[in-house]
Order: structure tokens, then C-alpha cells, then sequence
């Protein structure tokens, strides 16, 4: 047997750091994306009334921001029954599907503006539109057991299937942004419909073996058309579009047994962590195709580190998490949620990153004449819409199916990935995570429970029912015999740790980066009086580091000792030892840029 | 009495580093760079008979390619009676001055390829051209006392005249590209005729008053067009343009004792050294515009450094110079002939960088998705000719008039600026420089020397007629008072220093960089075993460092104790100190890339 998480739909969030972020998701984010995107003509659109000349000129990618906005709304609905939420994706559903046509396709942009050009531009998004559409569908119809969207969208995807297997009369033969795929092994688990896992397949297997690379290639692969994907090793390319490939890969080898396409997806995963990945989870190290680049090229200034590629990582640890029980995936998933991705949202959460930066230098914001070279630069503050906002609702409904990465199932061993406070049917825990290791978790009835030793932890004390206990670690995982009712207390010591990167990282040699217990820092202008830039730190201080609660970042800062270089009046002189005394202070990563954009530091320089 | 340089013309190089550069030169640099300009069509072009379809389009720029390689040969020329390159000047001017219409106008692009276009985009190049040609033929009426080119060209400076200033046809002010500037300075100087220095002074005043500035504005300004000239404060835009620009501000305000024009040149140069400057002397930090950027912004593997940006710098602190005796000027130029300068030609003559960063990471040359957006990174390798080759012929006019940086008189008071080994009139130096600080000067008859102390010695001796001697220093110049022959030796400490940046220099915190003397050092992986990623040296490390003679370089290489990281399995560990001994070498920096393309730094890491 394999592992298997527990659905989101099982799980219930209780009082505690995520439960606030989950309950503004769906009071506060849900809605704001919804005006923003009413404002900027997208739902509009779908009405396919849209003519030339006119204002809002419907984008390739409209369909997939508000799919993804229904299957936000879908997965809030199904915790929460919110009659107004339901009534908004009713209206865009009955839209949608009175545009559709008969003979299944639906697509905003070609539909309305490029009638004749269906199926014959890869780069254009129509399949990649079509898999939200269907995930949209699968959620909705999960959520309120209405299968009308549900319906179209398999008609959608037979009219696909017609298009590139049976008839064999589109233009290119695989998607150029992936998503189809995963949304085709959704629509296949929903309905049961062996057609779609076949067609999902189709599309994973004839990619790198017909579409030749369309992006101009010198090393990486833009749409992982580079390879075969059962011979591809190295995550490449354009991050999002990787890890929605890779996700669709792991869940397609889960699906049918197939040991060499899993093996890809431990390589390319292994890949990923181990030299192609942020501190903060972050991936994809550059602006130009928002890709990945080569191994141990982490740049911090100009990390693209997409909110969406974030996202995609996780499902793809997730992915991996359910063909094996290994920490590595749900500590990545772990190093992702309380990092790169919380990061993307405001702390009033109605903002959105699209990029997450490691360091921000404001004058670098200056530092090139045009705006085009500029934007290898990202924002320092982030923004309600963008023109291309796959991420704030990419960012919703991640946030609404929170509690489906807490817990799985392995034959009858509970297992658990996340330390958030939450319950399912038989399991209630309390945990103290990101502020406090200790977590108490209440277990009825079965035998064996596993606990995962997050990888940061180097000490930690379990006790059951009281008295000390002992267990099996097992790939990162504790495993402790239960019988009856038994409550386990856990309690990862969660000291400041100053960590460094791997020595082939160029852009960190000489910098470390403080951390705790899941939480990365980083140092902001604003809390500092000293140029970040002039400041060094040693691993040493975080012995006398100094916790701090902070209420706004519902966190602590924490404050070493530190040093500031005295600045020299000459740009060279000879090296010297010119240091005074300071202190530092430093906030959880996710929570830059909320006061102002100033300078901020995740790698500070070593002492 | 100002001081003033003696020409080149009077100086004539002894044995020793810089006269085997300038042999060289003579011998293989100006013949290959020949060669190449013909293979690729340039020489041909000037016969204004391509037409369209032919291969070897006309390039906007072509013009100033061949008149730079006149102006070279005509200053070899002067040096040394070259038959041959006399024979190659006057078939070229042959050329031009016969294709050159009537009114005066020759433009190799516009009379080819688009003759109803003449003086109506300012982007375009053609005062640049201009300008070249105007040099060149000053350069070989000086050096043949042949007037045929110089006539014509006084004929085009008045054709331009009439169509700036008198008819105003033309549809723009002031060049895109300034050149003519500092070529029309020349001009009058050769002629005599006060029109040529008014029609400068118009084109540096109308500066940034009526034209606006053409390339999208952020903060730096890419033609300098931001502010009237006399306003300027920061060094901004296109690192060429700008530094042709001050070169020539600098020059008119010597000419016309125009003391706002020069306070403008302080605050420029100023900025330039204490804020925009890489250590080896290159200027611009940017591919994007080939600019500078903003203050302290030096990124190392995408450093600009433009090969001509570095040889506009020393016009610019020559003219500087000559306003005042002020060691910042020479040292600056010392600074760049010794590294930035230097290092954009092979060891062999023949290959030249147009770029010359301070690191190199090879892996980063297929860091991007794109070879477009990879333009940031330099070549890792030299190359005979480039598509765009401004720099080859401007290298090589720099090196065969070298002898015009060493000497100055100001009144009776010879300057000693540079220790090239060499002579003049009255004075002979023999100086070890590079590789060893001691320099011997024979002086007969006048009463006072000026000797630069370099900005980079902390200690030096001297001795007059094998006495010691005591001298007053002012700015930077020892002045010793000699009379009737007179032998001064002086002898510069140079021991190896470790220099670091100022603090704001966000790219080389916690690094520092190894200097001797006027040399930049330089680590280049063919030298070491440990990836030099991976290496941090302390500043103490200079004590015991070991300098090793090596023919190749001309130069020693220095070998320094140094600490290698050991690198964990994983991309993050909590940081350690887990180093192991080892020792690193370095080369001049000048002398990097020339064994093969292999990874390279000028800043390392800081233990």
C-alpha cells in the first residue's frame, strides 16, 4: 500500500497560525481578487462580447484567472457555506458554459479575438486554459454536487481529445504551458473516465519527443520539450510550467504503477532541493523565461522565485509524498508553505507578490535605463492585480486546501507532514509551529502513528500519555504504537540556527542566513539603523539572540549581536578590521515589504 | 602656467614592460586588426559601392573603425617609418577623400544606404564618424605632414558647421554619440582656425538644453542629455559617449579658462573614482546601454568595462591633468593602463576584449534561457574581431601614443606621471614598474622635479645623486630641487596589499582583492586545484605571500595561504567553519583568459 493524504475536505482547521490566514482567505482574499479581476474586464470577457477597439482586450491567459478563481471559491465553499461566493461562480459557470461550443471548446481569447486560430500556436495557452477550466469544474462539482460545469468540461476535454488523438488536426501535438495534464488526472479521478487518464498520459508521453523546444535554447529547456520526460533528470526551463508538469508526472506514475517515470520525478525533485531551490523554497533563479538556470545559480536581488512556481512545488512534494513516506518531501513543502509561498500574500491579505526576492536593494531599482532591462528587477511592494495575476488566485485556493497537507494515511498508520493545528476524523492536534516545536496530537484507536522529525530539528522529546516514549524513525518519520486513546506530546527544540549554503552557491559565498525552526529571516531597513550592506553577523550571536513576539507578523523578530563596517571615505583601501558594534534585527521572511520598501536581506554578510 | 603633457611625439619608450606592448603593436596589433577590417568588408565599404543584397552590409559605425585604425598607423607612423602602413593610410584616404561629395559630407552608411536620411537621427552615428575621421586626419597630417586628408576633413568640420549652426538643417542638435567634441578641439588646434573650437564649444553647451535624452529615461541619462553640461555632477548614460563627453569639457575648459565647465569635470571625475569605478579602472557596470549605473553598483561576472570606456577614461583624467597637477588624475590612469585597459588585449597581440569583467563563472555562460538575454555576460575568450569593433583600433591607437601620459612640464618643472621607462628631452627613467617599484631618473638642468607618489604606496625612498633627499610633497607630487645633471633614484615600496571595497558596495561585501604595486590581482582556475568558489584568504595572508617570476605575463604571480570550504551534500547547512588549508595563486588581472576560458576572480573571498 501506498501513503495517501488526507483530503482538505476531512480536515479542519483549528485556532492557530494558519487557521487566521485560511479564515482572511476566505473573508478577505477571495473577494478581493474577485473585484480586481471584475474591474480589469475578465469576467466580463467571458462573455466573449469583447471587440476591437474596445478597452480590456481579453488575454490568452483570462480563462485560467478565472478558473482558478472558482476553484478558490469551490474549495471555501466546501468548508464554508458562503451563499454569496456560491452565487458569483454560479453566474461565471452559467456564462461559460451559454458560450461553450457545441461541440465542447471554450476559450476567451481565440473564441473572441483569433476565431480561425484554434490548435495552431503551442505558446498560446488554449490547453493550459482548458486544464483550469476542468480543475475549476472537478472543485465546483465536488463542492455543491452541481455537475453542470463539470459536464462542459468533459465535453471540453473530449472535443481535446478528438483534436489531438483521434483526429490528429491540431497544429503542435503537447501543450506549451503545462497544466492539462494534472487537471486531466483530476477530471479522471472525478469521473472515472478512463479516457482522460489516457489522454493525460498522451500528453506527458509525447513530451520531448514530437514539439521541438520553441523558446530559442542554450542550456535549459524552456517547456521541457528537451528530453523525453523518463529521461529528463534536471528540473528545466520555466518553473511554473515544470512543476505542473512534474506534479502531473508523479501523480500519473502514482496512478499506474510506472517506476521509470517516477524515477524521473526523484531525480528532477532531488535536483530541485539540492541545487536548484531558494532558502525559502523559492524556484526558478531568473526573470528571462522565469526559469529555472543551472545548478547552484541562486541569485537574491533578482530571484524570480514565482508565487506560482512556489505553489507548484508544493503540489509536486505532495505528489512525491504519496508514492513514499520520506521527510524530504514534506519538509520542502514545510521550507515552501511558511516561506516562499506565505510571502506572496500581505499581511492584510489582499496583496500579492508575483516574484519573491531574497534581497532587495531599493536604489537597484534605478539601476538600468530602460524599464524593459529593469524588470529582471522585482517589485518591493506588493500589488492587488497584476496584468498577468496567475498568482493571487493560484495563492487562494492553495490557502483554502491547506488542511490537505496535514495528514495521510499509510494502510492504517496515521501519518502526519504538518505541524498545524487542525483536526480529521480520528486525530486532533494542537501545535505551537512556527513559533513553538511543541505539538500535542490526540490519536484514537490505532496502532502505529508516524510523526515527521522536520529536517531542521536537531533535538526533540515525545512523550505519550505522560511518560517518556520511544520510537522507530523511519526516513524522517517517528513512528510511535498507540492503543486506545493516546495523546502524544511532541516538542522540536526550535533554537535560532545560523545556516550557510552549499559553497558552489557564488551569490552566497561569505553569507548566512538566520533561521528557526521552520522560518526563514531576513533583516529590513526599517528595523535596522545601520545600511544592511554594512553589517556582518557571526553564527556565534545566535546563542544570545534575542525573541521578541511580534503581534503584526503573529511571529517573533529576533535580534543578535552584530557588526557594522565602517565606511571608508575612498570607494578601495587596504582590508582592515574596521568594525563598531550593533545590533541586528531580523523578521520571518514572509513578512517583508508589509511596512515599506526599503532594504531587506535574507543572506547576511558572515562575520 | 598650467601644466601641460608632452606629446609622444617627444617621448620615445625604453626597454621594458610597456615598450615590448608598444613593439608588439607596430608589429602584429595594427597589421591584424587590418587584416580583419578587410576581411569583413569595412575597407571596401568605404568605395560607398554596396548595394542592397550584397553581403557585408555598411555598418552606421564602419566610418570610425577604419579611421581609428588611421589614426593608429599614423601615430606608429610617426614613431617608426612604416612603409607599409603609409602605402595602407594613403590608399584609404584615397578613398575617402574621392567618395567625399563636394558640400564636404562623407558617411560611409548614410551615402550607401540611405542618402535622403543625411542629419536626421541623432541615434545614428554620423558626427561620431565625424569626429574618427577628423582625429585620423590630424593624426597623419602630424605624422606625415601629408594635408590632403586634413583639408578635406576641414571641408566636412565646415559643411557640419553650416548645417549645425549657420542653416540649422540639420534635425537634431547635438550627436547621439559625442566624438566630434574632442576631435573639432584637435582640429583647431592643428589648424589654427577658431571656428573648429567654437563649433565644439556649441555642441558641448547645446548639450542637454535641446535634444532630449533619446533611450527611455529611468534615472541615468544614456547621452548625457539630462542636464546642460555645466550642471552635471554624476557620471551617467553610455560609458564611452559620456567620458568622450568630459574628455572634451575637460579640454575646451582648459582652452577657454571656463572654470564652471571645469568644476562640472571635478564632480564628474570625483563621482567617477570614489563611486562608479571597478578596481581594475573599468567604467560602466551595465551591458544594458553599455552604462554607468548608479553609485556603488559593481557587479562582478556582468561587469561592463568596456575596452574603450576604460581608454575614454584616460583621455578624460589626462585633460584633467593638464588642469591640474593633481597625482588623483595620473593615478587614476595608471589604474586603468595596468588593468582594464591591459587586460582587453591577448598576451598575443591579436585577440581584444570589448568587455572586461572582474569574475567569471563559465557555468554562467549558459545561465539563460536565451543568448539575447544572455548578452549580459561577457565572452570568457578574446576575440580578433567583433561585428562591433570599436575597441581593436582604439587600443591600439592608446598603446603607440602611450609616451604621452608619462611626462608634463608645468613652467620650468618637469612631472614625472607615469614610470614607464622611457626619455624625453631632458630627463631618462628606467623603472621596474610593474614588478618592482624602483625607478632611476636623470634630469639635467632644470631646477625642480615633480614625481608622482602613487596613490597605492605607503612608503618609498629616495635618493639624489646617491644622497638621501628630502622633497616637498603636494598633491600627491614630490618635488625635488636638482640642478645641472642629476640621478634620482626612487624606489616604491610595493608589497602585496589586500584591498576591500567601501561597504556600499553591496557586490564585494566580505571580499577582498589582491594588489601589488599598480596591479590588480587576478585568480583564474588553470592556477588552482579547489574551485575558486569554494577558497576565502585573509588580508594577513599578504605577510607570507610568494611571488613567483613569470615569463608570459611579464609579471610575477603571487601565491597566498588560503582556506578551501568544504562543501556539504546538502544546499543548506547550519554554518561551520569547515575549512582546510590550501594556498591559491594569482596573476595580474590583465594577463586572465589567455591560457583558456576557466572560471576567474578579482574579489575573493574574505576569510
Amino acid at each position: 500500500m501506498k501513503p495517501q493524504s488526507i483530503d482538505f475536505k476531512n480536515v479542519t482547521l483549528l485556532d492557530g497560525f494558519w487557521r487566521t490566514r485560511q479564515s482572511d482567505n476566505a473573508a478577505i482574499t477571495i473577494y478581493s481578487i474577485y473585484e480586481k479581476f471584475k474591474e480589469t474586464g475578465r469576467f466580463e470577457a467571458a462573455k466573449l462580447g469583447w471587440r476591437k477597439g474596445e478597452a480590456n482586450e481579453p488575454h490568452i491567459f483570462w480563462d485560467s484567472d478565472i478558473a482558478k478563481w472558482i476553484e478558490a471559491a469551490s474549495y471555501i465553499i466546501q468548508k464554508n457555506n458562503d451563499p454569496t461566493l456560491i452565487s458569483r461562480c454560479d453566474e461565471l459557470i452559467d456564462i461559460i458554459v451559454s458560450k461553450q461550443e457545441d461541440s465542447g471548446y471554450y476559450n476567451i481569447y481565440f473564441q473572441t479575438c483569433e476565431p480561425h486560430a484554434r490548435f495552431t500556436r503551442r505558446t498560446d495557452h488554449e490547453l493550459y486554459c482548458a486544464g483550469h477550466l476542468m480543475e475549476a469544474a472537478v472543485a465546483y462539482y465536488e463542492a455543491t454536487n452541481k455537475d453542470k460545469f463539470l459536464k462542459a468540461m468533459c465535453r471540453y476535454a473530449d472535443y481535446i481529445e478528438q483534436a489531438f488523438v483521434t483526429d490528429k488536426s491540431s497544429s503542435f501535438q503537447t501543450p506549451g504551458h503545462e497544466e492539462i495534464e494534472l487537471a486531466l488526472l483530476k477530471l479522471y479521478r472525478c469521473t472515472n473516465e478512463p479516457r482522460y487518464l489516457a489522454l493525460a498520459k498522451h500528453f506527458i508521453d509525447a513530451r520531448g519527443t514530437s514539439d521541438t523546444d520553441f523558446y530559442e535554447t542554450v542550456t535549459t529547456h524552456y517547456a521541457q520539450d528537451h528530453l523525453p520526460v523518463r529521461e529528463q533528470t534536471t528540473a528545466e526551463g520555466h518553473a511554473v510550467r515544470a512543476c505542473y508538469l512534474y506534479t502531473a508526472m508523479a501523480d500519473l506514475a502514482n496512478e499506474c504503477k510506472d517506476d521509470s517515470l517516477m524515477d524521473a520525478c526523484k531525480a528532477i525533485f532531488q535536483n530541485i532541493i539540492e541545487k536548484r531551490m531558494y532558502i525559502t523554497g523559492g524556484i526558478g533563479s531568473t526573470y528571462y523565461g522565469e526559469a529555472f538556470t543551472i545548478d547552484y545559480d541562486l541569485p537574491n536581488e533578482t530571484a524570480y522565485a514565482e508565487s506560482c512556481a512556489a505553489i507548484a512545488l508544493i503540489f509536486f512534494a505532495q505528489r512525491m509524498l504519496d508514492a513514499q513516506t520520506d521527510a524530504v518531501y514534506a519538509d520542502t513543502i514545510e521550507r515552501v508553505l511558511y516561506n516562499g509561498f506565505l510571502s506572496s500574500i500581505s499581511l492584510d491579505a489582499k496583496a500579492f507578490f508575483y516574484k519573491n526576492p531574497l534581497a532587495i536593494v531599493p536604489e537597484f531599482a534605478h539601476r538600468y535605463p530602460s524599464s524593459k532591462d529593469q524588470g529582471c528587477f522585482p517589485e518591493t511592494k506588493r500589488l492587488e492585480v497584476f496584468s498577468c495575476s496567475c498568482c493571487p488566485p493560484n495563492i487562494s485556493r492553495l490557502l483554502a486546501i491547506l488542511g490537505g497537507y496535514i495528514f495521510a494515511k499509510n494502510d492504517d498508520t496515521p501519518l502526519i507532514h504538518q505541524y498545524i493545528s487542525s483536526k480529521t476524523d480520528d486525530i486532533e492536534m494542537i501545535s505551537g509551529f512556527p513559533n513553538d516545536g511543541s505539538v500535542t496530537v490526540r490519536v484514537n484507536g490505532p496502532k502505529t502513528v508516524g510523526l515527521r522529525i522536520p529536517g531542521w530539528c536537531i533535538r526533540y522529546t515525545v512523550r505519550q500519555n505522560g511518560c517518556d516514549a520511544n520510537g522507530i524513525v523511519q526516513n524522517g518519520y517517528l513512528y510511535l504504537s498507540c492503543s486506545g486513546e493516546t495523546t502524544i506530546d511532541i516538542c522540536f527544540d526550535m533554537p535560532v540556527v545560523f545556516m550557510e549554503s552549499n559553497p558552489n552557491v557564488t551569490q552566497n559565498a561569505g553569507k548566512i542566513c538566520c533561521t528557526r525552526g521552520p522560518l526563514v529571516y531576513c533583516a529590513e531597513q526599517i528595523d535596522n539603523t545601520a545600511p544592511l550592506r554594512t553589517v556582518y553577523v557571526s553564527e556565534e550571536s545566535a546563542h544570545t539572540a534575542v525573541l521578541t513576539k511580534n503581534e503584526s507578523f503573529s511571529a517573533y523578530t529576533i535580534t543578535v549581536d552584530a557588526f557594522k563596517k565602517e565606511a571608508a571615505d575612498t570607494l578601495y583601501a587596504p582590508a582592515g578590521s574596521r568594525f563598531h558594534k550593533t545590533t541586528l534585527t531580523l523578521i520571518p521572511y514572509y513578512g517583508f515589504a508589509n511596512r515599506q520598501a526599503c532594504e531587506m536581506m535574507v543572506w547576511l554578510n558572515r562575520k
